[in-house]
């Protein structure tokens, strides 16, 4: 199934109309639109951009059977990016070809890709209204996370029913950070794998790659992100090396030892940390 | 020359008597204690440890021709770690044998070592007086940061005169964070090639590796530490950057695209974050 780019929204919703449905495990592309919503085409000086009309989010697709109590499990089989995207400081608008696996910057030197997702999540809980796209949150939404890329799973926990999954602001190449409030902003298909996975749910979303896994925190700084990511991932393992026979505080000392922190984000309206974990010491 | 390990301060100030002096460039060997002065050798329970005898920095090293305004090189030629460290989280002691590159986690598996210097740094400014060694700064310390390993150089603002460098903290294993306030601290050798630079100061202190740059701030909050550590970045690629044609907007571009945030520390009186930038892309 293919969603096309005219079927997005701007905010995560429960009160949104569903641009399609499917019934899980289904297979979907997204085509998205850049973060500006492809009004941006290069040069200098503010063009007559509708800022109502940024981060748009392909979606949201209702996923029968998906019910709050439920989590979302979003796998990533392919991220198929145009060939130019955009790059903005302030007003400097910069239009950069990609070729080959690689950015041309400025005619300068090559950049290797590193192809993630921006902005990806679920409705919210009815509680929260509509929330704009740009702010990450226990939905997910402009989490800005470099491992949401190719070949990774993210679960998202369902607030809603049909969860509502929605999927836009893809970056070509983004730096953890994204510290001067830009990736290489481009248009792509997203192709996802959606499953529901009954009667289990975290607090927050979780990567997973083929070496780790990632505790995906956003809060109002980064302190209480990171702080908060720490613990989420301390429960995590805790349920998870039940059978280990080690205790709390050891599972502490090996997350001081073999964990990251990490920072996704410090531009959006909540800041984004992760904590990473090697799967390897999870089942040794 | 060797450096003994009964030579050690737990603060950097300008009014420390010198351990010894060298005339740079000199390349010294420092034998180090562990975070706990080698009081903790495993099991379970708080032993009568010195809680005023924690953090030991070997040194201070003078170095001659070194002032204030000036930068202190330091090349980490080589880190010598014993064959056993200790990881501690509350009143849990944790004696881990490490052999072959790697450390022996409870009987349960190997990790492997990311060797690196928790405390490294030179006197504060005068006025600052005597700063503890747990806390880090301007002038090094405490910044428990993971690049500080082997083959790395890092560029220390020096004060006062002679510098007044020292070393401590070694840990054979510690994740970006150090999540539960502990590497896996050990006993060490560390062999350093010191040398001056005259008349160039950075503000805070930057590392550089065989691939990158990268500047290490610590503040209250790591909010703060990463903004300052982004601004300081850039300050430092425009200089760099300078023959490159490319406007301060499009480094920012550049930075957001390349450029990594990330934690080096949470657990300490101050918090520490580091900005890295890829060499590569400097004279690119």
């Amino acid at each position: 199934m293919r969603i096309t780019k005219d079927k997005c929204v701007y905010s995560f919703s429960c009160d949104h109309e569903p641009a399609c449905r499917v019934m899980a495990p289904a297979q979907i592309t997204l085509e998205t639109r850049d973060c500006y919503s492809d009004q941006l085409r290069g040069g200098t000086g503010n063009p007559e951009i509708q800022w109502d009309h940024v981060n748009p989010a392909t979606g949201p697709v209702f996923v029968e059977g998906a019910e709050p109590g439920d989590t979302l499990k979003v796998t990533i089989d392919a991220i198929d990016v145009a060939d130019f995207g955009v790059a903005c400081n302030e007003d400097e608008i910069r239009l950069l070809s990609v070729e080959d696996g690689c950015a041309d910057f400025l005619g300068r030197f090559k950049i290797p890709l590193n192809k993630m997702i921006g902005v990806i999540g679920v409705a919210p809980a009815p509680e929260e209204g509509a929330v704009n796209n740009a702010t990450p949150g226990r939905h997910g939404a402009n989490m800005d996370e470099k491992l949401i890329g190719e070949g990774a799973v993210l679960y998202l926990p369902v607030f809603t029913e049909g969860a509502l999954f929605g999927v836009g602001d893809v970056h070509a190449i983004m730096g953890d950070g994204e510290v001067g409030g830009t990736g290489l902003e481009i248009p792509a298909d997203v192709t996802v794998t959606l499953e529901v996975i009954k009667g289990w749910q975290l607090e927050w979303p979780l990567v997973e790659t083929e070496e780790v896994f990632a505790m995906v925190v956003s809060k109002e700084t980064l302190d209480e992100a990171v702080d908060e990511a720490v613990l989420q991932m301390h429960g995590f393992l805790k349920s998870r090396m039940a059978g280990s026979g080690l205790t709390d505080e050891e599972i502490y000392v090996l997350m001081s030892l073999v964990g990251q922190t990490g920072i996704s984000q410090i531009v959006d309206p909540l800041k984004t940390a992760r904590f990473v974990f090697p799967k390897k010491y999870i089942h040794a």
